[in-house]
């Protein structure tokens, strides 16, 4: 295989209580990458559409990161050209730099025959995060890998789980067009929290994966809260308090910030009630003058799909 | 009903990763108690046996303050004599306050026609454990109340959940003969935590959760592991790491402090490997000079168990 084309799914993180633990994939927004191979043994990109301030310099853009990293350990057999088409807003809070690199991880691993196994790509992938917002987190990139609602049980040594959840369970998320990023986000948390706030938090994560498995959506619905992030990113997003308050009375299970923010998103039970709350959240935003995107998605079974080798494009 | 006889199982609670939220039944040990109606309207503690150091008085006796609150919110229709026989030692760490607090809530509902909710009972109890150590926590209460593997999600509102677990779960526990005050346990936690544990722990406790769900041995033995209260409370426990040590090598899934120890307790697949488990517990403390009990036990469906009305007694 000298080329490959692939789509990205935009990923929720977090999932309210599940503070870098939990995460799942939708079915869109997502990104496009081709990725072909070269004989002269460089990184290059080349092309970069529907974001305007990621870096060419392939040293510092998330996709030559990840890649020259997994070349280097596969001995640089051959060189990459790498275009990507960014579905997935920077900054927009489901995933961005995530799932460039979750999917540079998965497309050069096909590159390179599959040496690598998936479990092997997340801290791959995971170099891409560091070099985005500082900090070592899966909680994006290994749903974009895997699929599925993802539990990340431990980052040392790494271990992911895949959850079991109801089938029926859909996500309506509200990008509102404010930039906030992850490393602005994550400084605004505090290093530490009090004892009684950790133990209601792994109280809820014990709740909403009891809730998963069991298909219980009070359960779920009632374990939907998170006592660490919520109350202090927050305030970084423009009418949160209206746009949780909107999601909850269209019939969301639970509603929180997807990631660190902006983009808000909801649980819901079906598909019917995921465009009554896309419509709430999309009202809630009326006359406020802020710009918006907003999505309905199942949780995505799938991870990363290749779309072709493109031997023929 | 004029009179009742039960029995109480000992728990353990938080099991590693679930501080304050986790617990579950055994079989035994357990106390028993006796409540006999009386026409006077007073609350008597007429026998205490198995504990030296219990109060006789029913306003500093866990069972008094439970069913005096009890009996008052029921228009004090009758008084009580009360017979306890602990067979969970005070201050062993398996729910001995819990037990008392758990029986007498149950009971006392008995002899007032099931007046209260199995729910409702909860907060009764969780009086005792206040009055026994100033905290209001429902670990021990609720499964000694409910029976098997219990899931509190959430204090205010009280949510308990009663968790699917692999039905060949066993416990092997050991209790050293060294007084630990719940209290002072409590007061060597620190009130705050890095945010970089929490996110341990509760990563754990989702393992766990999912782990008992899908029975996977492996998960749930991997997810068995304390950041919070074993680095602290452990060196209240002599010779807690030998005991670890010896567990785990004895084919324990994990291990860890029950409540806020000095019993340690671990979780084994099947009944042969906690009776191993048992012994290999019971070899670590060999020469140490320190006394101990040793029980195997499945963990419990049931909890308060009523043996008999009295009436024939």
């Amino acid at each position: 295989m000298d080329s490959i084309k692939i789509f990205i799914p935009a990923t929720v993180s977090n999932v309210t209580c599940g503070f870098d633990i939990l995460g799942f994939p939708v079915e869109a927004p997502g990104d496009i990458m081709i990725f072909r191979k070269t004989e002269k043994k460089e990184i290059h990109i080349i092309r970069i559409k529907g974001a305007d301030n990621l870096p060419y310099d392939a040293d510092k853009n998330i996709a030559g990161v990840v890649s020259r990293k997994m070349l280097e350990e596969a001995g640089m057999p051959f060189g990459l050209e790498i275009e990507m088409e960014k579905g997935i807003k920077p900054g927009s809070g489901i995933g961005s730099s995530g799932a460039s690199a979750a999917g540079t991880a998965v497309a050069v691993n096909n590159l390179l025959d599959s040496r690598f196994s998936k479990k092997e790509l997340v801290p791959f992938a995971m170099l891409g995060e560091i070099s985005a917002s500082g900090t070592r987190h899966a909680d994006n990139v290994a749903p974009a890998i895997y699929g599925g609602f993802i539990l990340i049980r431990s980052y040392e040594p790494l271990d992911i789980i895949r959850l079991d959840y109801p089938g029926d369970l859909y996500c309506a998320i509200i990008h509102p067009m404010v930039e906030i990023r992850t490393k602005d986000a994550r400084d605004i948390l505090k290093k530490n929290l009090a004892l009684k706030n950790a133990v209601k938090q792994w109280g809820n994560v014990a709740g909403l994966i009891a809730g998963l498995f069991r298909k219980d959506y009070d359960l779920i619905a009632r374990s939907m809260e998170d006592v660490i992030a919520e109350p202090v990113r927050s305030l970084l997003i423009p009418g949160y308090d209206r746009l949780k308050k909107a999601a909850l009375q269209a019939g969301a299970l639970g509603c929180g910030i997807s990631g660190s923010g902006p983009s808000v998103f909801a649980l819901t039970r079906g598909e019917e009630t995921a465009r009554r709350v896309k419509q709430a959240l999309s009202r809630a935003y009326k006359n406020t003058g802020i710009n918006y995107h907003t999505y309905v998605s199942k949780i995505a079974t799938d991870g990363v799909k290749i779309l072709s080798d493109l031997n023929s494009v």
